[in-house]
C-alpha cells in the first residue's frame, strides 16, 4: 500500500500526541486521482483585488503560527482580526502579541477543533494563514476560501493527491488565491539565484538538486509537545519524500515551472528505515511506549523529477540521519552552476576550477554580481528581516504577500504551485511502493503551464 | 534504442579520430542478456598463486598507460616484459622508460590493432594491464586471460552488459583474475572512510552518493589527440551514466557489495543534452566538421541504485557542464555521515551541527581518528605515492595489486566487481530509453554475493 494510514490501534499504542491524529481521522492515499472537472476559470495570472488594508486572521498559534504572526505584525497595512487555536493559552498569547503591537485585540477562536469554521465564515477577512498540523491544511484552506478569504497555507500545502486537487478546485471555484507559505523561496540566496537565472547568467538550465536534510529526531520528532505530538506519525504510516516543498519551491521557480515548463514524471527510491528506531532505542526509557512504534519511512528518500522540457531535478528527504542541515539548492546550466551550503557559484570559462563563495554584503564575484542581482525585496527589507525567523526569509515572504494584496498584483505563487510542490510526497510514496516505478505527475494547471508570465 | 551505435557515416562526417571507432566496429547494446551458464567455478575469494616476481606487460601506452607504467616501474618485484600500442613512437617511449628504470628493454608490439593478440599469447606474463579506449577493454582482457595472464583493466572495464558477462565467463573459464584498475578505491580519503565504515563508526549504513562530475569539454572531449580521438563518440550514440566506476567503486566497497550485499535494481534519468553542442558552437571554427555532430547523452545523468539489503545509492555523471570536479563520495549511516569535496564528517551526538573537515596529516577529528584509521597502505606508501598520478592513488593501487600477486592473496577487486561497477552505464541507458523504468541489476556473482570475506 502506498500510504498505510495511521490506525487507531497504532495511535493508541503510543503515549503522546494521539489527539490530533485520532480526531482528524484522515488517512493518506497515493492513488493518483484523475484531474477533476474545472469548476471555475483558471487562477493563473489572476491579480488580487487592490485594497489599502489587509484584514488578517491566523489559524494555528503554535510555534510556527506565532512566528508568522510576529512577522505580519511588522508589516504595514495589516489588521489582525482573529486568531484561532485549540489551546486557549496559545490564543491568549497571540492576542497579547497583537495588542502589544498597538492593534485592538483580535477575536479568539478556541472552542475545539472545528471552531476555525466559524472564523472562516466571518466574511470580513482578506487573508487567512493556516499554520496547523499537515493533515489540517486542506480542510482549513478550503474553508477559508469558501468563506471568501485568500489563504496562505503552511508547507506542505496538502498531503495526498486528492487534497492537491481539492485546493485547485476550491481556488478556481471561489476565485480566491491559495498561496503556499514557502518561506525558502524568499531566502537571500534563493532570490539572488532566481535573478541570476532570469538574467541568463547560468545559460540554459539542465538540472537542479534540492531537498530537506534536517535532523529532526531530537528537536521535533520525539518531543512531547509541538510537532512531536503528530509529526512522527507520518513516519509510521508513509514511505516517501514527506516534506518536499522547502527544497522544491525555489528550484521550481528557477525552472519556470508553470511559467514555461512543468513537472511531468517522478521516480523515487527510499533507503531502509533505521534512523528513528536506532535513536529511539538509545534515547528513550525502556518502558516508553514509543519504543514499540514501527517506522515505514526510509531514512533517505531520493526522488527524480523530469520536466516537460526534459530538465531533471533531484529531490531528497532525510530528517533522521546524523547530518548537518542542507536544502542543497543547486542549479546547473550551460553557462554556470550554483550550489548552496555553503553558497557558491561557478561560471563557464572562469580561470580557476574552483567555486567562488557567494556572500550577502561581501560581494566577491566578478562585476559585483551579488549587489547587482540582490533582489529588490532584500535591498528594501534587509533591516526588518534581520529580526525575523529563518534568516529573514519569513518576513520577506509575508511582506511580499501583503504587498501583492495591497497593490493588486497576482501572487508570486498560486494554487497550482501549492499543489505541484506538495504532490511529490504522495507521488514518491506511489513510486516507492510500486518498486521504484515512474509515475506521471498531474498537470494541476489543466494545460496552462507553458505560458510565460510577467 | 538504448544505445545507438556510432555509424560509419557519422564517424566519417567528422575530421578527427575516426580510426579507432571505425576499425573496432563494435556497437553498444543495452539489451539485458540473461546470465551465461558458468564455464568454470567461481572466482570469489580465489587467491593469486604466490610468486617472487611479477612478469608484466601493458597494452596501450597513451597518457593513461604511460602513467601506469611509470607507477609500476616504482614497485619492487616487477619485470616489464612487453609493451604494446598502435603508435610506434608511444611504444618506443614506453621502452625507453623501462630501460631508464634499469630493466632490459621490453618487447614492443606495434604492428597494428591486432598485435596485442600476439602479446597475449606469449605465455610468460603474470599480469597484463589494458589501458586503451573503452571499446577495446573487453577483447584485450579476454585475450589476456585466455593467454594465461591475470589482467588489470582500465575503467570502465566493459561498455555493454554482454561484455560484462564476457569478462565473468573468461575469468571463470581461465581461472585468471580480471581486476578493474579503479584507482579511486585507493585514495587516502576513500580508504580512510572504508576503515571507518568497517570499524562501525558510521553505524549501519543506509545511503551513499557518488558520481563523476568532471568538465571534460576542453581537456578531453574536443582535443584532437588522446581521448579526443574517440571519447566524444560515446556521447553521440549513448544516453546514460557513461563513466560510473570512479564514483561507484569506493561506494561499493563501503556497502560490502559482493561481500554481503549486491546491487539489485537501477533507475535512471538524464537531463537534456545541451552542454557539448553549446560549447562546440562557441569554441570551434564555423567550418569545423564537428559542428555537425549531434549528441544523445544528457548533460547530467542521475541513477538510483537499490541493494538487496535496501540501501540506496545516487550515482551521477556530468562531464559537459561548467562545474568544479567532484566524485561526491558520500556515505551515511545511523551513527554518522561522511561527504567529500571537501572531505568532512559528522558523528551523531557531536555538539555543533557542523561538519568537521577531514585532512590527511592534519588530524582534527576527536580521538585522532585520521591517524588511527588511515589505511596501512598509506602509512607505508605515502612517500612514493607523492610522486605518482592522481594524488598518489594510482601508485597505491598498482603497489597493492603487485603485493597480492606476490603474496598469494586474493585481489581486492575481482571480475564480479569489474562487471557490477561497469554495468550501470548500460543499465542506465536502458532505463532512460524506457522512460525511467526500473531495471533489474544482473547478479554477476551467480548467487555468491552474500558471504563475508576476510
Amino acid at each position: 500500500m502506498p500510504t498505510r494510514p495511521v490506525s487507531r490501534r497504532e495511535v493508541l499504542k503510543t503515549a503522546t500526541g494521539a489527539a490530533a491524529a485520532l480526531s482528524l481521522g484522515r488517512t493518506g492515499s497515493a492513488q493518483s486521482p484523475a484531474p477533476t472537472a474545472p469548476q471555475g476559470a483558471t487562477m493563473v495570472g489572476v491579480p488580487f483585488e487592490k485594497r489599502a488594508k489587509v484584514r488578517f486572521a491566523i489559524i494555528g498559534c503554535g510555534g510556527r503560527g506565532t512566528s508568522l504572526l510576529h512577522d505580519i505584525l511588522g508589516v504595514e497595512g495589516v489588521e489582525v482580526k482573529a486568531v484561532c487555536d485549540i489551546v486557549p493559552g496559545k490564543v491568549a498569547r497571540a492576542q497579547a502579541m497583537v495588542t502589544k503591537a498597538g492593534q485592538p485585540a483580535p477575536d479568539g477562536y478556541l472552542k475545539g477543533e472545528r471552531h476555525f469554521e466559524e472564523l472562516c465564515r466571518r466574511g470580513d477577512l482578506d487573508l487567512v494563514f493556516v499554520a496547523t498540523p499537515w493533515r489540517w491544511h486542506v480542510p482549513m484552506a478550503v474553508a477559508g476560501m469558501a468563506g471568501g478569504s485568500h489563504v496562505g497555507v503552511e508547507v506542505p500545502a496538502a498531503v495526498t493527491l486528492e487534497e492537491c486537487w481539492q485546493l485547485v478546485d476550491a481556488s478556481e471555484r471561489t476565485r480566491r488565491h491559495c498561496v503556499i507559505l514557502e518561506n525558502c523561496c524568499y531566502g537571500w540566496n534563493e532570490l539572488l539565484v532566481l535573478n541570476l537565472v532570469r538574467a541568463g547568467l547560468l545559460g540554459e538550465l539542465t538540472h537542479a538538486e534540492c531537498g530537506y536534510i534536517h535532523d529532526l529526531r531530537q528537536v521535533e520528532l520525539f518531543k512531547t509537545d509541538g510537532e512531536g505530538l503528530w509529526r512522527r506519525f507520518e513516519h509510521i504510516g508513509r514511505n516517501g519524500n514527506l516534506y518536499p516543498t522547502h527544497g522544491l519551491g525555489p528550484v521550481a521557480r528557477y525552472l519556470d515551472i508553470h511559467r514555461g515548463d512543468r513537472f511531468e514524471r517522478l521516480v523515487s527510491m527510499s533507503s531502509p528505515s533505521l534512523g528513528l528506531s536506532a535513536y529511539r532505542d538509545r534515547a528513550l526509557a525502556a518502558d516508553d511506549p514509543r519504543r514499540s512504534e514501527t517506522y515505514a519511512c526510509g531514512d533517505v528518500n531520493t526522488s527524480l523529477l523530469r520536466t516537460a522540457r526534459g530538465r531533471t531535478v533531484v529531490l531528497q528527504h532525510d530528517v533522521v540521519s546524523p547530518r548537518p542541515y542542507t536544502r542543497i539548492n543547486m542549479v546547473s546550466g550551460t553557462k554556470g552552476t550554483f550550489a548552496d551550503y555553503p553558497p557558491r557559484i561557478f561560471f563557464d570559462g572562469q580561470k580557476e576550477e574552483e567555486w567562488v563563495e557567494v556572500r550577502q554584503k561581501e560581494g566577491r564575484l566578478p562585476g559585483g554580481i551579488e549587489e547587482r542581482y540582490e533582489d529588490p525585496l532584500w535591498k528594501r527589507l534587509a533591516k526588518p528581516a534581520e529580526e525575523s525567523g529563518h534568516g529573514g526569509m519569513d518576513y520577506v515572504m509575508v511582506w511580499r504577500l501583503v504587498e501583492c494584496l495591497r497593490e493588486g498584483l497576482p501572487p508570486d505563487m498560486d494554487v497550482y504551485d501549492a499543489a505541484a510542490w506538495s504532490a511529490p510526497a504522495a507521488l514518491s510514496e506511489q513510486s516507492v511502493a510500486g518498486g521504484n516505478v515512474p509515475v506521471e505527475f498531474p498537470d494541476f494547471t489543466r494545460g496552462r503551464w507553458s505560458g510565460r508570465r510577467a
